[in-house]
């Protein structure tokens, strides 16, 4: 048993996605159940089979609702087994993964649900920005007005400035993410954009405009992680989980070095690399933390697709599409798909899931192997790299 | 290396307390700094050698600071390494030692600090009632005036009805947790309370009174988990971690079979010995989770320290106290020495390795070498039972 353990590959088995966008008469316990009800279609397993959940949800406040994975867990018939809420603002998705991967490597549980849940639209989108700016430090931050796309904007300006970054570059990958948002059906807005639209879309925070911004959104995502025999009697194409890093940075966005560049992208994706042993070369497909589209450009530097100042021109050349260099949030990313905090990380492992078993049918990336998921918390104070890959 | 990984042993090299109290100029980083600056007071090692941090905190309400952990992390210095939040209501403290235990025994990470916070008191006590019945389902329970009293208040009844139990047993628990409480300096509430005082104390939730119910408090405790061999290297006496289970239960407490007994307090029980390989008569030592006194007496017996109804009794005749036959929260428990939601469970670790390493000075089990920490959110939706060993 021992032996066993130590060979432990922990698999992606089954997924799950309810639908993101404005649910008006959902609630957490309902997304919860729509995500889970979807990953156990055509399963071949029964529910009391898994082990423990892990909750993903980044934000009591939203709902008003105190420890909310019981109530979560409770309404998929799964009380009676251990369960557990990881947060990590907006990087939890994958802080989840992560925490469930541990426990089944570790020899706690052998087959671990991990369920993203978010419910973000039963308050004002006003009140909605307030409660994320207090994930700036209450104390320093933001009583002085500091809010999430003021944060991400200083990095866009800086970022211009550095490089010769432009709006015609910020506004292409909200352009790319809508074009591809608008395939994907569970995407809170299935809606193209033309370049000039973005370009010229209402300020929000200099230089980012409503096209830069990702989105206030509802949903859900699931899946199921166990060890990799007992996926392969749940279904013929199990992926592997083959690099996990995290990495992190200081609190204020005074306090760091530089603004064109995340450090905690950069520390988790060497991790996560070095465990796989691969480099960025051998992704195939990539999910990446688009909270705005600055932060697009400098995960793709960040993650090493390109090298500093290079990724803006590389996008806005359609490089990051699917037949490009490479195929990026090609499920229309947090900007289009839709950003339920604690869904995120989980929602970017389904996309990569379906891609990897060639399920993605009319968006799809021919022979994808390599897929890698980037889920940033804050300003990059919580950074999670998970890289996935087709078993042989 | 992955010979070295199977047959890691998980051990308790340092731990750090904050007092607990009503604190009224610290907030969740000072909380939090001052656990850590005990846990590093004399220690033989450099903080740079932590390589990821879990922190326990179980509602962001109370603090109104969102994504806390990145805060707190920064504060005590290590904002570059990474971190993530777990929240299990207040079995949140163990759902984090759980986490990192997880983290280093699936290779992971090599030394994680543990760091529960709670700041409870800076909102009127009215409402930090009213933000833990939150924790209740928030559209079955809590618009019907359902808290956490309330749901006890239940239970004692149940219990006083089907096993006789009694309002003097009842307070016994308290007499006992503020008998030692009185001699912890890091205690809420540092005062002996009489049996008559108890048992006539006012009426919180009948038949539950004041000195029935645990502090709300602000605080901080800190653990340092890591590999035994380079335990070794810190300290000449790690505690290991022998076993740790998990157990869970319906979120409604109408839904529950009995009100007796916490169902998920066996399952994690049974987890925990089974993995340990003891039973309940080994154990010297307990901390178990005295929310409000029916709690501790549900627990002696759910723990399977006394048969179904007989632990009202034997603590009455104080086997519980050192001395007798198993010596429990005599660091004065919930009850006494404070509740800080997410400091709790790692605050049952630190009282518990000083135990073990013969460090309780006038309060001391003589030659105690196994102990249990049990730890209880919400009604038992989320239980968490570990147990420690003084290794040889």
């Amino acid at each position: 048993m021992r032996e066993e353990q130590i060979s432990t590959v922990v698999s992606v088995a089954a997924v799950g996605h309810a639908k993101f966008g404005k649910r008006k008469t959902e609630g957490i316990r309902e997304l919860g159940y729509e995500a889970v009800s979807d990953l156990f279609q055509d399963l071949n397993m029964n529910h009391t089979d898994i082990d423990a959940t892990v909750v993903g949800l980044a934000a009591d406040s939203f709902s008003g609702q105190g420890a909310p994975a019981a109530l979560i867990v409770d309404e998929i018939g799964l009380a009676e087994k251990p369960n557990i809420r990881v947060e990590s603002a907006c990087a939890t998705g994958t802080a989840a993964i992560k925490t469930a991967y541990s426990m089944i490597k570790g020899g706690m549980h052998d087959t671990v649900l991990v369920l993203g849940v978010e419910k973000m639209t039963s308050i004002s989108s006003s009140y909605a920005t307030e409660l994320m700016a207090r994930a700036g430090d209450l104390r320093w931050e933001f009583p002085f007005g500091c809010s999430f796309p003021g944060y991400y904007a200083l990095m866009a300006s800086a970022h211009m400035d550095k490089y010769g970054t432009t709006r015609e570059m910020l506004s292409s990958v909200g352009v790319k993410n809508h074009f591809y948002g608008a395939k994907n059906p569970n995407a809170h807005i299935q809606k193209e954009i033309g370049l000039e639209e973005a370009m010229n879309a209402v300020q929000i925070a200099s230089p980012l405009n409503l096209y830069d911004c990702s989105l206030i959104s509802d949903g859900a995502a699931a899946v199921l992680l166990t060890k990799k025999d007992l996926a392969r009697k749940i279904t013929d194409i199990p992926i592997d989980i083959i690099g996990i890093g995290s990495g992190s940075d200081t609190m204020q966005i005074s306090s760091r070095r530089s603004l064109t560049s995340l450090v905690g992208t950069k520390r988790a994706a060497k991790v996560a690399y070095h465990m796989a042993g691969i480099s960025s070369q051998d992704v195939d497909i990539a999910e990446v933390h688009d909270c705005f589209t600055i932060a697009e450009i400098m995960a793709m530097e960040d993650l090493g697709f390109y090298p500093p100042g290079e990724a803006g021109q590389a996008i806005l050349d359609q490089q990051t599409y699917i037949g490009g260099k490479i195929p990026t949030n090609i499920d229309g990313g947090l900007k289009s798909k839709g950003h339920p905090l604690g869904a995120t990380g989980i929602s970017q492992a389904v996309e990569i899931f379906k891609q990897l078993r060639n399920e993605g049918k009319a968006v799809q990336v021919d022979g994808a192997k390599i897929g890698l998921s980037h889920n940033v918390g804050q300003t990059g104070q919580f950074v999670n790299v998970v890289l996935y890959k087709r078993g042989d």
